[in-house]
Parts: structure tokens; C-alpha cells; sequence
């Protein structure tokens, strides 16, 4: 599946995805009264109002980046009714010919984690009949409980060429709370990073493997060693943008092929109408268009200042 | 919320918690066949195999015990309708009058933790309404990301008077690869339950706190460190039985008031007619009933090794 997303990175020539975190709070009153008039103030008419922002976000979007990462927890936190738009959202988008991250961090150990594994990136079977449940291209996992919890997925991934990004320093500001202990001299993220290398050599599809990892935008420096102690690792950087990180800081992420890494933006790009310069320019009315945009100028930026191009 | 639950095991005389995790293959096939005879043989039906299977456990155990565990992953593969189930027998239980905690073990950061916590734990504004979408008394949280992750919750425990338990030392065998590397002469596991205490204070209610832990029972030296290093955390305690921790193994959990730790059986107990001594005694028809005395059972030798009655 690492193929996949490379060559679709190639061919938009945008190592960037778009996270589809839909806060209630980012979805113009017009979308939310349209919703709420058709199925009330209620996780009914909420979800639904979720469901029509991200579609036309999707619309505008999508002939320009090669992924997307909806982030589970803000579908969630509606029950059943926006679970269902998390699985049309996933569904809409590969649709599209997207790749689908699923923002789910899951992790737990043994037949839990393979349950979580079948849940987002394999299939069940009931009696004569088997069913993909979320159907994702790749999921985020945690990797605390070590490779207990994270080769059920691995199985998975080979199993239907899917593929994994597991938490190794996250973009946060506590994140090194525990992330950047030091054990041996060296910080509990490089003791995970060495696993995903061992790990990652369980899935390689072409140069690089089906398990990539996580490391924040917000930490350059630590990005930088890390990119060298996992050559073969996929890096998808969060935290650029809203979060802190810049363009600039982004290069380490990078191998010397210009592949290696794919940065997220979430509430920078489908929120971007909120803001200037897209708030004059586009208004409410067209949060889409300005989603767009953003995503062009998140390209420039990025393109810019990682490749000169 | 900690002391409903402590109030509840003492009333119960039963420092044990029910794990709901129903694969399909503990399912008796009876059950199966009238499922799949009203809905196929389809996620709707494996999730109504698992509705019925659960009910009919909860009916024959609720008077026995304090509290039960349904773990989502197992839910979460049979995709929307089986979240449903599982939304479905969150509130039959509380109905039954359990407490019941949410095996989730979510874990992210920010305004996403709070997602979780809303979804899980808290409720949301939509219009002029609110709901409380999956609406447990306790969820798992995983702690990889530090205080970003784990503060959102408890800031819905809070408001909402519910409870968490963090994962510190899990009980599978690789959990040790991260979680038992030294740093600065300590385990993480015991850097992790330092901020549990630290977390935990934020929320007591009564001699204990609403932030609990995870301990494995599978490691009961590590357990009795542990007890001491979070004396007012309740430690939830999975690995009994099947996984192979003892019912001796787990004195060094509970504190001198013979409080402290509530230990988990799931297949032990609700796929306890596939083995003996219940399969001879109760057969496939006596699924629940054997699931009642196979609570019984585990009760009477915590109870006799721990306390010596």
C-alpha cells in the first residue's frame, strides 16, 4: 500500500494530506442550519452537517493531494450517527482515488488488536459472507504494548496490502513527558523507532515499508535523526501549520530520493475560511474554495521550502 | 465515580470485573443460527448473535458482580452495527445497575483527547440539546502522549463525575519491550504511575481517585511496587485466568483496607462452557449459566487466596 501512496504523491507531486477533523465549530452556520432543519438539533442532524462540509471539502480538493486522514475521534464524539459518516467519509473519498489514513491511534494486544486490525484494515467473516467494516488504506497505532499489539496489525497489512503508522514522537508539547526519557543514552522515541525498523521489515513494499511512523513537525531536530534511523519508514509529520511547524523545518523529514515523508493539515486547510487572507476572499459561503486555496498555498509552502520548486 | 465502584464491590463482596469481549467463535452456534436466521449472514447479524449472547450473560451474572468491561475492538470489527451492539449493552448494563468501563484505550491529544473523552465519557451540545453519545462510567486511556492526552479527560471526569484508568504495565508478555526499559534507574512503567499520582490528584473522590491504572496480573512483583508507588490509584487488573495470572499472585494489588484493585476475567468467564469442569456441567445450552458459575468460582478464590475467606 506505501506504493500506492507514493505514486500518488508523485503524481500530484503534494506530499501532503488533508486531515478531516471536523470540529462542530468549524462548520459554516449555513451547512449546520441546512442539517439541523432536516434532522433536528440532534447527533442525527450534527453528523449530518459534518457529512455535507466534508463532502464539499473532499469535492474541492481532491484532484490536488494524494490522502486524506479523517481522525475518528471527532466522528466519535457524535456516536452511532457520526461513526456512519466516518464510514461514508472513508468510503467517499477512496471513491475519489484517494488514500485513506485512518486518524484511529488504536492499540491493545493480541486477539484485541487483531480485532482493531480486521475492524480498519481487513475483513470479517460471517458464515459464507465477508465484510470489510471501515475499510481504510492505513491506520495510526500506538505502539506502548509493544509487539504484542502491533504485529496483529502487521498480519493485517500483508494480509490486504494495507499499511500502518505507528505514534513515534508526537507533535505535542508534553509529548516528552515520556517520549524523550532517556534509556541507554537514548530517548524512549528512538527505542520505539528501532522497532519500527524491525517491524517494518515484516511488510517492505519497494523501497519502503507498509509500517511508517509519526513524528510532529514541532521537532525538527529530533525529525532529522530520526529519519536516519529509519531509512525505510514513511514519516507522517503532524503539527505543521496551527500546530507550530514550518515548511522550513520540514526538510529533515525528507530522504535524499525526496520521498519519505507526507505532512498533515487539518483545521489549516478545512477551516482555512475562518482566517485570513481566505476569510476576505472567500468568505463563509465558500469554505470549499477555500480549502482549496489552502491547500495550493500548504503545496507552494511546502514544494518551496523542502525542494526549491 | 471511583467510590460508586468501591461501593459496589463491597456491597457485592466482589473485587472482580466482567470483560464483555465477544468473539464470534465463543458464541454458541445456536445463538449464531437464530441471528443469522433474522438477518443473514452479515455484520447485522453477527452483531445480533453478539447482542443476544451478552444480554443473556448480564442476565445470569448482574446480581454478583460490581462492574463488567466491554471492549470495543471486539465491537468495532463487525463496524457500525456492531458499535451499535455495544452502545446497546453499555446502557443495558447500567440499566442492571453495573458500572461499567469502557475498554477504549484511546489516547491522542488536545481538542481530540477531548473528543474521546466527550464520546466516551462526557456528553455534547448540538443546537439547544445535549446528548451523551457512548455515555460509560470509566474508559482506558493510553499515556504515550503525556499530559496533553490524558488532561482532556480528566477534565470530563470531572465535569461528569466518571472515571479512567491509564494503562502503565499491560499484561502481555512483549509489554515489557518499552514499558520496562530504565530510565534514570526506573522503569517506564513506574515513570508512567509517578504521573498517574500526579494526574490523579486532580480528581479524588472519597480515599481514592477517578484516575485508576492498568496493571497486569500476569506480573505480580511488579504489581507490588506499583500498589505502593500510586497508593490511591485503583488498579484494574486484566491477565487473570486465561492469560495465566493467579488468584495468590494478586494480594500485592490491593491495599491493607482490601481495597485498591478489581481483577478482570472476560473469556474465562463468558466463554466458560467451552471448557471443563462447565462444558460437562452445563453443555452449549448452559452458556450463561455456566458463565454465573464460573463468576462464582473466580470469586470464591480471589476472595479466599487475597483475604483467607
Amino acid at each position: 500500500m506505501i506504493s500506492k501512496l507514493i505514486n500518488e504523491i508523485v503524481k500530484k507531486d503534494a506530499p501532503i494530506v488533508v486531515g478531516l477533523d471536523p470540529m462542530l465549530s468549524y462548520i459554516p452556520d449555513f451547512v449546520k442550519a441546512d442539517a439541523f432543519a432536516k434532522y433536528g438539533e440532534t447527533l442525527e442532524g450534527a453528523a449530518a452537517a459534518v457529512w455535507e462540509y466534508n463532502k464539499a471539502i473532499v469535492d474541492a480538493v481532491y484532484d490536488l493531494i494524494p490522502c486524506v486522514k479523517p481522525q475518528i475521534a471527532m466522528y466519535e464524539q457524535f456516536g452511532i450517527p457520526g461513526l456512519l459518516v466516518y464510514k461514508n467519509t472513508v468510503d467517499y473519498c477512496k471513491k475519489k482515488g484517494l488514500v485513506v489514513i485512518g486518524d484511529v491511534k488504536r492499540g491493545d494486544i493480541g486477539s484485541t488488536s487483531a480485532a482493531y486490525a480486521t475492524a480498519h484494515l481487513g475483513t470479517i467473516t460471517v458464515g459464507a459472507n465477508t465484510f470489510a467494516p471501515f475499510d481504510e488504506d492505513f491506520a495510526t497505532v500506538n505502539p506502548y504494548l509493544g509487539s504484542d499489539g502491533v504485529k496483529p496489525f502487521i498480519d493485517v497489512c500483508n494480509a490486504n496490502d494495507r499499511g500502518i503508522f505507528l505514534l513515534v514522537k508526537t507533535s505535542n508539547p508534553s509529548s516528552g513527558e515520556f517520549q524523550d526519557r532517556l534509556i541507554d543514552g537514548c530517548p524512549l522515541y528512538e527505542r520505539v523507532a528501532e522497532k519500527v525498523c524491525e517491524w517494518g521489515s515484516l511488510s517492505m513494499d519497494g523501497d519502503y515499508s507498509n509500517v511508517g511512523c509519526v513524528v510532529g513537525a514541532t521537532y525538527p531536530e529530533m525529525g532529522r535523526v530520526l529519519r536516519e534511523v529509519m531509512p525505510k519508514a514513511y514519516i507522517l509529520v503532524p503539527g505543521y501549520g496551527a500546530q507550530g511547524g514550518t515548511a522550513d523545518g520540514l526538510k529533515p523529514y525528507f530522504n535524499e530520493d525526496g520521498l519519505g515523508a507526507i505532512v498533515n493539515s487539518s483545521r489549516g486547510i478545512i477551516a482555512a475560511y475562518k482566517k485570513e487572507p481566505y476569510l476576505s476572499r472567500f468568505g463563509e459561503k465558500g469554505f470549499a474554495d477555500a480549502a482549496r486555496q489552502a491547500v495550493i498555498d500548504m503545496k507552494n509552502d511546502i514544494n518551496g521550502a523542502v525542494f526549491g520548486r
